[in-house]
């Protein structure tokens, strides 16, 4: 399957709910806050891993991630190359390599 | 691109940088937190769109996914797939239309 | 200083600012979870303590919390201790003792 | 009741049950995160107001906030209102009077 027809399912479960309109951005952001928490939770007392929740949250947070894409008609794949190009203009390997220091302090 | 080719991309950056010693489950789930948040800042004061920021820190947090995903050797586009036939079982059409109620109080 | 005092300064830092406007119950539950993830980032690739940090974010979070109480005209200590009670009755120590599972599993 | 009274509430509440091993500092912050995130839920898709969920919510964070702050030897009144003297500083009431205006754009 291909990002196109991931997007195009998306899109046809909201329409059949008529979910649209809930779907405002900041609503969406909001959104992707709760599950990325319902993520963190699997965590919550230590690194111990449940591998099925994890990817069932982890498929919450990717969903409206997705969908706040398409809200802002951009490709998910595309934008995160697009920024791991800056990213990596941020954190030059020679600089960065093994330390996970922020790239303002590097 | 495809998201084969992405997930490349993304391993290559982290392997670069030695990056792999920080990128536990854990520490994923905490950096998509953290990321989401950054994303809903943007939103904080209320639903007016900064469109550039937004795409920015959505990146991010979608990069973060796709590096837990990666790591939990998933596809991201199959487990929202995966995870839309459940939800779609979960709320079907005729209950859900047009209302926002979660399914347990449906 | 008394919990009254700590309410009454931050009307004040509030009012002078004609802040009141911003600060609708939604937007400071997103502040809420922003200052949240900013204070989970001190941990963000692992355990280690920056202790100034820490403490400066966390009076982030909590000052939101204090002016969210405040919106909705409860005390943070009345409402922490009643909520305590609750908690206490849905883990009973005989069972939650030493370990971390959710009330719902016990 | 005064905050030492709440903190000592809250501290034999977590020695009963033994729970003091699970409270490290970056399994509270993650708490905290978690908690702000299904406060946030309250007002995933929209405004309006669910008066009990949202005080029950905030009680949530606030309790973790009070075990960190406890944690970390800080008084949570005492570090609100430190922290409220250097953001008052770095918002002159002149300059930041009616808009939200991050400080670092004033």
């Amino acid at each position: 399957m291909s990002e196109r027809d991931t997007l195009k399912a998306l899109r046809n479960f909201v329409k059949l709910r008529d979910w649209g309109e809930f779907h405002s951005l900041d609503n969406l952001a909001k959104s992707i806050s709760i599950e990325a928490a319902e993520l963190l939770e699997v965590f919550q007392w230590g690194p111990e891993l449940s591998r099925e929740k994890s990817i069932d949250e982890l498929a919450d947070v990717l969903t409206y991630c997705y969908l706040l894409a398409d809200k802002l008609q951009v490709s998910p794949e595309e934008i995160i190359l697009e920024k791991l190009e800056k990213t990596s203009a941020k954190y030059p390997v020679e600089k960065s390599k093994g330390n996970s220091t922020k790239y303002d302090r590097l």
